[in-house]
């Protein structure tokens, strides 16, 4: 009596069904503005998504566990149908995702501190006095410069903020990325060395020490900012692609690289890159027909869930909804509007809260014709997890068989 | 920290409690219709299941996943409290349920298809070139009437459809069922032998590969259909039954051998076989008491949905609107009325949309007064498995103890 993995046992295999949209609007769920009780979304005025409502099964849905609030990984993970709590994307490939890194399958990333270590090799700041922006761009630079990148291998180093830097390697000689950190967690103390846990991870190991010496002799002149600590390696791997799990073939339309990253590591392809939120649908437009998934993202409810804007995030909502007919017009069988995750402008951060979500389908049992939270919790759906959209969006386009007779 | 097995731990042991009756339309949930808006249910005219609504908890069921299309097996294990994902029925005895089979534990069935072998034994057609079903019958009864089945043993021939057959074996001296099958999945090969993965299934994989040489050796004069293909070998065993998961003596009241045979394999009885959906609740009337859970079953809304048949779908649910005063007569504590999966007449086949379920009982909370898809999503109980309906009837009924003090 072994346990069944559904949906992925019951995909037809062979054959090819009809397109399915992803519209992503990141940071969609919102919480109610003091004065009118309506969140963001609500407070929206969105003819066109509500005319799909009309068409629609709507539903809330968790996007990892009740409580916890996502990050954009795992957030964008369960839209594609990936429990994150079962695939667990490396910090140092999230790291490289998150400054734009174009990550491809077998790069390795980690987080590097920028710290402070004194003359005998003791760390005596572990963040090198928490250094700005600017000043941290200067020393990365540095290094990046005089680095002497071993034979073969392509070595970058991104500044995320402060004295947080993200390495990024790339070339046929690496290895396994099952490394040890070399931050020891404490000051007065010397850097650990890094070690391959597997016989795999050795090259890594060895590349990765002799480019934290190198930076140690480049900086050696600076008064704080003198080395490097590094934890968190990861390769990106290939998780069990769409193809291979759902049969889909997928696209992504997103102008930032942290979301094509995510949808690469599922094996999505990137058939262009939008410069703008217009432009996204553009690019979706210009590259229609020859896949089964298509993702389109929109960053900038985020930003302005993140800025406290309550008024911009209603106007970026807004400005996607007058590109839903464009989508329309293209005529997908299923099409998903959601998002990963809430951020409230009331929080100014990503949040727990259950996020709204639309499916437009022949086959949908519709509720309502407004497309909100309130109208959303009243759904047909009911509080789903995520991961249930794609398996949804499967059985409405035809691609699950039965399960037994 | 292991895991604690729900509700199965708490049930209340050696006392026997109030009467469940549980009755299924089978496929009832179903799809707008696109002139009215409402579905099947909701155009119905059921005052006595409305009135049921009155005093009920309402809510929406998942059968088995999100997007997951039951087949009646798995529908009606999860109204019986058991996760189809965990407890699989093999195709043998699905397939032996389907056409009919009285499966009794112990029996062992399989899924043969008619096949075209040439001179030398090798397959030419997997399928025989899909016979008619009368061309297959024909042949099956020729191998029956032909077949010495082994000492001991009852070997039965049930056409199913087209090339599609059914093997039911019974007898004292049978083994186990885990054998391996002998379609080689490919034309221009020898079928395979087939072989017993354990000691106990030994004996069974002897009988069946002599059952295979005779019907090769009897079918010689064939020109397509000269021999059989077997696969989905698999026991009517017995799952942990009704009364040891939950102290419930269970029986059945269905027309169809189907639902009366996955009862059977929880370990209910059949009191009597009805001949009509009237009958269903005269042989119920006949044998009330001396059961816990009485499980009724209607199959006219499923094959109205087949059928595409919106109005005869509303005529099924209605006659079995007009049958429940004389259940409700009986005075069980609790009664269930759902479905084991829907079948939309629009979709014209089982779906994944989840099902509406009412559990009339004295401790219910009641949110309506009307029984259909809109109701039920508004309804106290949310949207739940299926599973847990069994669940919720136990604690209705007092049989569940509290868990931790």
């Amino acid at each position: 009596m072994s346990e069944v993995v559904l949906p992925d046992k019951q995909v037809r295999r062979g054959v090819r069904g009809k397109p399915i949209v992803l519209v992503v609007m990141d940071g969609l769920g919102g919480l109610p503005h003091p004065l009118t009780g309506l969140t963001e979304l609500e407070s929206s005025h969105v003819p066109h998504m509500d005319a799909l409502a009309a068409r629609s099964s709507l539903g809330m849905t968790v996007m990892v566990r009740e409580g916890i609030t996502p990050g954009s990984g795992p957030g964008h993970l369960s839209l594609f149908g990936y429990d994150p709590t079962r695939y667990v994307i490396g910090r140092g490939v999230l790291s490289a995702l998150g400054v734009g890194v174009d990550l491809d399958v077998g790069d390795v990333a980690a987080r590097l501190n920028l710290a402070t270590f004194d003359s005998d090799g003791r760390v005596t700041d572990r963040r090198a006095g928490r250094p700005t922006d600017a000043d941290a761009a200067r020393v990365v630079a540095l290094v990046q410069g005089a680095l002497r990148a071993p034979e073969g291998i392509e070595v970058t180093l991104v500044p995320e903020k402060e004295h947080r830097v993200v390495l990024h390697l790339r070339g046929k000689r690496l290895g396994g990325a099952a490394l040890s950190d070399s931050d020891p967690l404490d000051t007065g103390r010397m850097a650990l060395p890094i070690e391959a846990h597997d016989e795999e991870s050795r090259p890594t190991a060895e590349i990765v020490s002799g480019i934290m010496e190198q930076a140690r002799r480049i900086l050696a002149a600076e008064p704080s900012m003198n080395g490097f600590l590094a934890r968190g390696f990861a390769a990106f791997e290939c998780v069990p692609s769409l193809d291979e799990r759902f049969g889909l073939r997928g696209a992504v339309f997103a102008k930032y690289p942290m979301y094509r990253g995510v949808a690469r590591l599922v094996g999505m392809e990137v058939p262009g890159v939008p410069v703008s939120t217009e432009d996204t649908v553009s690019v979706l437009e210009q590259n229609w027909g020859g896949h089964d998934l298509y993702f389109l993202h929109f960053k900038d409810t985020d930003t302005k869930g993140h800025d406290g804007d309550f008024d911009g995030k209603v106007t970026a909502i807004e400005e996607i909804d007058s590109l839903i007919p464009r989508i329309t017009a293209l005529e997908p069988e299923v099409i998903i509007i959601t998002g990963d995750h809430s951020t409230p402008t009331a929080l100014k951060e990503h949040s727990w809260h259950h996020v709204p979500a639309l499916m437009a389908s022949p086959w949908s049992r519709p509720t309502g014709h407004e497309f909100g939270e309130s109208a959303c919790r009243a759904g047909d759906l009911g509080v789903i997890h995520a991961t249930d959209l794609l398996s949804l969006a499967l059985a409405h386009t035809g691609r699950l068989v039965k399960y037994g007779a």
